[in-house]
């Protein structure tokens, strides 16, 4: 086997943390180290997994580590010059500066997330969708949270049955659960009012040739965003062939009816039931019994999307694309299911420390 | 040693599958099984975990649990013959019936969870306050999530200082993040309006002794509770002797200012970063740079207490203060903090299944 791609996860929030996590659970990857402005609880951790920590401004930063008992191993660009690749996961539009002030310069292959613009990277990416256009490629954006559960289940209906049109009407969370100043706290937000929102074309970014309308709003809630997605599909499916289809995918689980799973709160308290690392759902979480054909033969169904985690495959399938290391994405797809245990609900062997 | 303690669950919802998990931790238990009366994802999780699973009717429920793929072992009464003592997480109110039905009948010693009367035990517990008291009993009530967070904190000022007077005002969650039903979604609800809360009372079931005054609302959050607690001490402790006597608890802990916890989801949060299970903190969180003392000497600090998980522990103790296999109190929460890492922040070891 080839040498592990050596990867620094520059950005340490809701995605960021998760993207570490995982690269130390693949075997043909090592991380380098994460990089984060000032000590905190995220830090704390980080530390005491024995992750190295480069502070984005050292000279600023370092008396603040230093009482924190952390030791830091350098600036996010010593850190970044020992990578292969960075994956970018700073506060939204960052990623944009970054790449000027840090990736060019460097000549440093770069991730960026969902929150920047398409043009940043040049190369939108969904694993099942696209992978192949990310070979070799120095920058790639993955798509945010929302348009990875879109592209994940359009791809899956329009491989089987041709997508026509569809019509998503997205409720998104407000904020997440460690954010304690985003809003709405009451009411629903349409947004934006002027239609369509942003998912649409941002689809399009990863399934140019999807016709696709979507409609936004957020809430009060922090957990999950939950789709209605609407689709005239070009062959007739029966409801059997539709789920037959999903079935195929192991990031689109289908939740069985018995499971009495009935809101996003019970989708995250399986996620806790089943020890998963931080209680994450990296599957579009479905409604098997939502899944229905209308008179006109259109497909409806209801799925919800966790926002802290789906896109963490999509980052560590990314890497294997750009690097190369692995140029089928249904195999790197399948070694990072298996490494992240998605797909399979069994619960997680919890050791204490 | 003693034959392991069998311990029957009788009763599988947000207690019962925690205490499930945690006898499964101790050296000096083993679990019976479980007790569900319909299977869902909580039961597929317990399934698969290999946790025997009774039903409380299963001539009612068996062909259910058989279509979802689940084998029963039995109906809850052949579980509980088969155990030494009973932990009852039954809904609130239904322990006192499964007292006179079951627990009486079968002569079968239980523990009662803080939704139960005091009277239907007799005896209310907290393992630091009045462990000895619980030693040989049949029937002991662990006393509320609430309770349990004020013992814990009103014992340590009272053992070092001496309360003479506590005036509490408890901040609680509406419901859990499970429940789909509870609310209020938008509002401050005195509850109950008419003074003062049960929770002062509550304590005093524990730690007859202290005088205190609560008062309690409910809002629209699903974390955890906030107290805020003021108490007036007989000796005038200076902030620094609070702070060390507050140490002195594994149970209580102080959170340090550089965390950056800045409220109750910080704090879950922190123990999705721990990859606690559950995101579970037993442990009273508590401000480090809250504790203040006033200019009468009034002593001040907020805590937050997780209501799914803190009485865990108290729940393991109480097991082994009524079977007697330990008489020492300190020596049976050592051994509870340690299986459960309690006051330990090291993150767990996280293996995929």
């Amino acid at each position: 086997m080839a040498d592990k791609i050596k990867v620094a996860l520059n950005g340490y929030g809701t995605i960021g943390k998760r993207v570490a996590d995982a690269v130390m659970r693949q075997d043909d990857m090592t991380l380098v180290g994460i990089a984060k402005t000032k000590p905190d609880y995220e830090a704390y951790a980080a530390n005491k997994k024995g992750y190295p920590i480069y502070a984005v401004d050292p000279a600023k930063a370092e008396s603040k580590f230093k009482a924190a008992g952390i030791s830091l191993a350098g600036s996010n660009l010593d850190m970044i010059k020992k990578a292969d690749i960075v994956v970018d996961c700073a506060p939204e539009g960052l990623g944009e500066e970054n790449k000027k002030s840090i990736y060019d310069k460097l000549d440093k292959p770069a991730i960026f997330q969902g929150g920047e613009e398409h043009e940043v990277a040049g190369t939108s990416f969904n694993a099942a969708a696209n992978y192949a256009q990310a070979i070799g490629k120095k920058y790639v954006r993955v798509v945010s949270c929302n348009t990875t559960g879109l592209c994940r289940l359009l791809y899956a209906m329009d491989t089987a049955f041709g997508v026509q049109k569809a019509r998503v009407v997205l409720v998104r969370r407000g904020g997440d659960p460690n954010d304690a100043k985003r809003g709405p706290i009451n009411g629903i937000v349409p947004d934006p009012i002027h239609l369509p929102s942003h998912h649409g074309p941002d689809v399009q970014t990863v399934l140019p040739h999807i016709n696709i309308d979507t409609a936004a709003m957020k809430v009060p809630t922090t957990l999950m965003h939950m789709h209605f997605v609407n689709a005239t599909l070009k062959k007739k499916p029966s409801r059997d062939e539709i789920i037959a289809a999903i079935k195929q995918y192991p990031r689109l689980w289908l939740i069985p009816s018995w499971y009495t799973i009935k809101f996003t709160g019970d989708v995250i308290e399986f996620g806790r039931e089943l020890g998963r690392p931080r209680n994450d759902i990296m599957e579009n979480a479905i409604w098997e019994e939502s899944v229905t054909i209308d008179k006109e033969g259109e497909f409806n169904v209801f799925q919800a999307i966790h926002q802290e985690s789906d896109v963490v495959p999509e980052n560590i399938d990314c890497i294997r694309a750009m690097t190369g290391i692995e140029k089928d994405g249904k195999k790197s797809m399948e070694k990072t299911n298996k490494a992240l245990a998605i797909g399979n609900f069994n619960p997680w062997k919890l050791t204490p420390p």
